[in-house]
């Protein structure tokens, strides 16, 4: 099990980060995430995926809601459980029903299987696709 | 390479599938992708996806570019170069534009660094995301 | 952890899917696997897996207990805990003894250790493999 | 691409396991695939990965044929190319017809998706899962 | 659950191994890792590895934290738990500081980008890196 | 495959980045390697990522040789091509020799097989590694 450090036992730079996390969800420092407490172990890593995180999701021309799916199809592929849960509750947060995630689970299973027939069947890129 | 089977080559069963493909896009049977002239050796494989991708990309939901957006997602995380260069161009034909391009790489790499994060951390599952 | 559906619960189309798969093993609705009592939130994915199941492992070419081992060599290839539980206790049941599962992980460990070393050395694939 | 050794430019370790490969199968040592040109860099890695295929192919209780189903499963989970295409031969000539191929396909993907499915509805292992 | 076989109850073979592993770490035989009391049902696959595992660490030219280091990464893009559990034990062991640690983790989280950066952009590879 | 862009046509904060890298390596930067070219679609990404590699490789308590291993390690195990063809090469410009290359390759194939055991037989992790 990793070993978690509390927002009160981390180095400034780990607070700085969590700080900067809890303002923008409007939550306490101390109900930060498991994830945070790892990564607290290691400040420059933290702070450096932290800034990467606020970036992917910063307003733009995805909304909210597609820019969870895609990080939830890539936990999914990957096979994080940690990421699966996570950000399977936050797609819920941000209006994904039973409905969509049905719909969502069917993408993800087709692409898989689309995925593993282009490899078995070792299929060459087709010219048309080759040109953007 | 595979081996391909042309149009005019593919068993009765193979050539169905193919032709309720072209008549969905409008295009010339002739004229159907590489992983389905591969697909034509084993005609009850190439049903059950063909069948499969169309229920996938039915309408609902979720907008099309959205349901693109998650199938390239899975498909970089599983490195399969054939769906890449497939649904990168039609998540263009789809309306993807540079920006969001550049932005749906963002939360791709994101998420795969987030991944990596709760494995190599040994992340366990906060107890606020077992709920659903 | 998942969100388990009893079958006294489940809607309607999902009922019956778990209704097929008991009959043909012959046991109680209520005492089907997890898999399935997860899959019975997205009734429709459910449908098609199952279909998609009972045509893999329809009586063919192919012994049961060859497929139950194919079954669980990709399971061991993409790490599924939950696959290689159940489908290697299936594999006993269906005949694998400990001499078989000695055979068959040395086969899957060979085929690991073949796979990344065509990867790490870039091995070109030779002109006689490229004729199937 | 790999750097190739000819066989006659190997050093003695790696000539000598060459000779053992090709005298089992009847070919010319010149005539040797091209992993094992691209392995003869590294002797020692070589000679173990030979002791750990013949070993892994030796008769035993799982037909020949069945053990060629299982490095290609594996290979296809991995996707890994050389492999797919150099193991799909060996299927072949062991006696794998397109029938059995299709049959074997419907496996594989049936796993594929099996192995997501427990992955992404995060489905706990069956009691009666763990008992072997 | 993995069926562990505790050091007495093992067959002679597994038994010897377990003898050879203890001797050199100067531990009791009955404290080996679980690991082994897995791998003691199949002691030809037990055998075989701990030869292997012999050889990739006995004394060389690259020294033994760099090993651990290198063991280590594969563990984590694998996301094998138990392996990153262990070995991240020994690398510490064998020396590495929490700094050392931060260090490794960026290297590590920037080779999984580039990885991936490559594959999405589908970047050719250069001519001079075609040439060793 | 990939639109490059060349030095010459790419945007100011894409240039910006290849000048950086340029003077770090002495080069020219219209020699700069494909997969800089290839980013240069996406400037945004491509500053981040560079500025992720930067801090990876600078000066520390691991030597270079070490970290280009670790890096080296985890493309292997991720199976990208482009990334062990460059990393391989630079490797070897750090001082990699035949002999170093096959210990490295000894240790990542023991680690690819410890994890496929660990997973295979579903090893329990042992209390002594719980603890860092």
């Amino acid at each position: 099990m990793a070993k978690l450090i509390e927002y009160k036992d981390m180095a400034p730079g780990a607070r700085a980060v969590v700080d900067g996390i809890a303002a923008a969800r409007g939550i306490d420092p101390a109900d930060i995430n498991n994830v945070w407490k790892a990564l607290a172990r290691n400040p420059g890593v933290m702070e450096q995926f932290a800034a990467e995180m606020k970036a992917a999701f910063a307003p733009g021309k995805l909304d909210p809601l597609t820019k969870e799916l895609v990080y939830l199809a890539i936990s999914i592929a990957n096979q994080c459980d940690y990421c699966i849960a996570s950000h399977g509750t936050m797609a819920r947060n941000k209006g994904m029903t039973d409905e969509m995630h049905e719909e969502f689970m069917r993408v993800v299973l087709a692409a898989q299987k689309g995925n593993k027939i282009a490899m078995a069947y070792r299929v060459p890129v087709d010219a048309v696709f080759e040109e953007n």
